[in-house]
């Protein structure tokens, strides 16, 4: 079977994007993505939108059909991908089946979400709508099922809250070089420290905020990327996994099953192991879910993330695995249906030497995207053109 | 490529389903597909569910993790598919790619819809929320596209208004044998064609109902389908397209260019012609909307499928070609999720031999779903395994 290859990608202004609704979003994004990747509308087959709550936020649904109008695309078949947080990488996984099963020659994939204009309180209801009842009515939201993982993780493994901070510190020293970061600066280490309490012991500074925000991907057979051009990046592996619904059901509070299911699904595929992946982009919506993605996709020990963290083997500029080089989640945004996008975006530009400032030297690149707390996840490795 | 087979299908009680909401209906169909089709849970890799709104209806997202912990799937792949009213059909899409790139070996499709709880105006808002923004606060809905849509068509082709109270008059007379179906009774054509006026020139036995339902369909390459049975139906030929979202734009309103582009693509892919197919299921949302299926799918010439109607064509019993044995969504119910995949149930189960008193003799099977106006249309065509 041929490979499936990026042509082409684009990401919007993440943050708060006032006077503008998901429509203008993501018809920037996709618009942007036609013309970087040099494909005319006529030519896209598919068009996949990730979103997971455009009607809840918005009151507006069937924005695929609207994009394909919008960017003049028709008659392309158009559907909408939701997997909640991980709507973005499930969209990547649609966009590869669609490419993959020959159904279509080019696929556009468009993600985003508009939340801002909803107050924290409503976006945050949205979003805890896609836990299980039983918990949510309990009051187990998803940044309370963060702060007791972080609890039960910094106790068992004797890790230091400092290095929970430290991921917080590194990413926002790498949004500082994306100019389309919500936030582009750099945060100290005392004021992530002593920020307010949120979920103890998770302070405001290990959670990513509310963002609008889109972007996009676009994919083909390999043959066809060809046509247009040399430099491009291929899918060698995907998978998406998921663990219990009922968060309080799992053995290991500290082990995402979804995460290690679909990383190992990917690395099979791809016959690429962790110690071949030179960039990664982890689903941080919390500082403590990178080092549970770490140690997941066994680019760590289980309970040993925080060392890596410590001994800066995922800094941009001096470590051995840099992970989020885009400012993550938690300084770049997280307009949900756009992430696991924008994830795959910094993948791929990375790959083919277009990361600008953020640039590492990276044959082969990882990205994780985690919907709920870890209820179902993709993981999706790319690689260079050979 | 190998042939993507479906070896088992299911469908709820269709209806009022007081007291019952989403995950029970999913869950429901889910159990049943999998008990039909002889397939264990731990088999299943992905589960795709074809929802457009629990999110809006219900104030619950994240169904198809709900689903997969329900279900005691895990760690299968899951997703939720929304192309609005089209979604199960744009399910059995999904489902057909994911096991033609060789994603998944084993892929249940599942689609639902939990509605009736809600007033009918607040259902209706939902429903309206597809179409574009400049239309819907002009108030132009989709019935009022139905009608403004059939008054052109009986003028301009001079067809008598009764050949649309037949179109009604049939399908509710099939949904008489479909126990699954809203309403299994007879209504005569007096009573359709005297009810009260909706959209004129359509009346309210013109409409379909709002209703609560699930259907499920279970697929996998041919040669698994073989080790669990010898009676089961291929997929030949599935294709998806778009029309304009601003309805108004289109050339002639009498033609719906996803339904042509949609069917042009099933047919070229399956190497059938339109007389090929032996039983059809529409999406009979409106009456109206059977005529232009049939026209657009090459049943009949533009303009005259209201001859054939009146002519018997398309009569379970009697007809050339039997169009909505199942009663279709007028008598059956239009659950927006389920309704697609309740097409595919009924196409595999006469494919299969197992339509009980609704059989017809059947060796290729066409569904056409429609979303939004036409907005986009998913056309799938299923043969008899040989």
């Amino acid at each position: 079977m041929e490979r499936v290859a990026i042509i082409g990608a684009s990401m919007t202004q993440f943050g708060q994007r006032e006077g503008e609704w998901i429509m203008d979003l993501l018809a920037e994004a996709g618009e942007e993505c036609l013309e970087d990747s040099g494909v005319d509308a006529s030519a896209v087959d598919h068009l996949y939108v990730s979103n997971m709550a455009s009607g809840e936020f918005e009151g507006q649904t069937g924005v695929p059909n609207a994009l394909a109008h919008d960017l003049d695309a028709m008659p392309a078949y158009t559907q909408r991908v939701d997997q909640t947080s991980s709507s973005g990488g499930a969209g990547i996984y649609a966009a590869w089946q669609s490419v993959a099963s020959g159904a279509s020659e080019m696929t556009l994939l468009v993600g985003g979400e508009k939340m801002t204009h909803r107050t924290t309180g409503e976006a945050t209801d949205v979003i805890a709508s896609l836990t299980h009842p039983v918990e949510y009515k309990h009051g187990v939201t998803l940044p309370s099922f963060a702060g007791l993982t972080a609890r039960h993780y910094l106790e068992r493994f004797d890790a230091p809250r400092e290095s929970l901070g430290k991921v917080a510190a590194k990413n926002h020293r790498n949004g500082v070089d994306n100019p389309h970061a919500q936030f582009q600066k750099e945060v100290d280490l005392e004021t992530i420290l002593e920020s307010p309490v949120v979920a103890d012991p998770l302070r405001l500074y290990d959670f990513c905020p509310i963002t609008d925000g889109s972007a996009a991907l676009m994919c083909c057979p390999e043959s066809v990327a060809q046509e247009y051009t040399d430099t491009y990046a291929v899918i060698s592996g995907i998978d998406g996994a998921t663990d219990t619904h009922v968060v309080h059901e799992r053995e290991d509070p500290t082990v995402m099953g979804g995460v290690v299911e679909s990383g190992n699904g990917a690395y099979e595929m791809s016959g690429l192991e962790p110690d071949d992946i030179d960039v990664a982009e982890l689903h941080d919506m919390f500082t403590i879910l990178e080092f549970l993605q770490m140690e997941g996709l066994g680019f760590a020990e289980h309970g040993e993330a925080w060392k890596l963290v410590e001994e800066g083997y995922t800094e941009r500029e001096t470590g051995e695995l840099p992970v989020n080089t885009s400012g993550g989640l938690k300084s770049k945004g997280h307009p949900l249906g756009a992430s696991g996008v924008a994830q795959g975006v910094e993948i791929y530009e990375q790959l083919v030497g277009e990361a600008g400032p953020r640039q590492v030297d990276a044959e082969a690149g990882l990205c994780c995207n985690v919907g709920g707390f870890g209820n179902c996840v993709i993981t999706t490795i790319m690689e260079a053109a050979q």
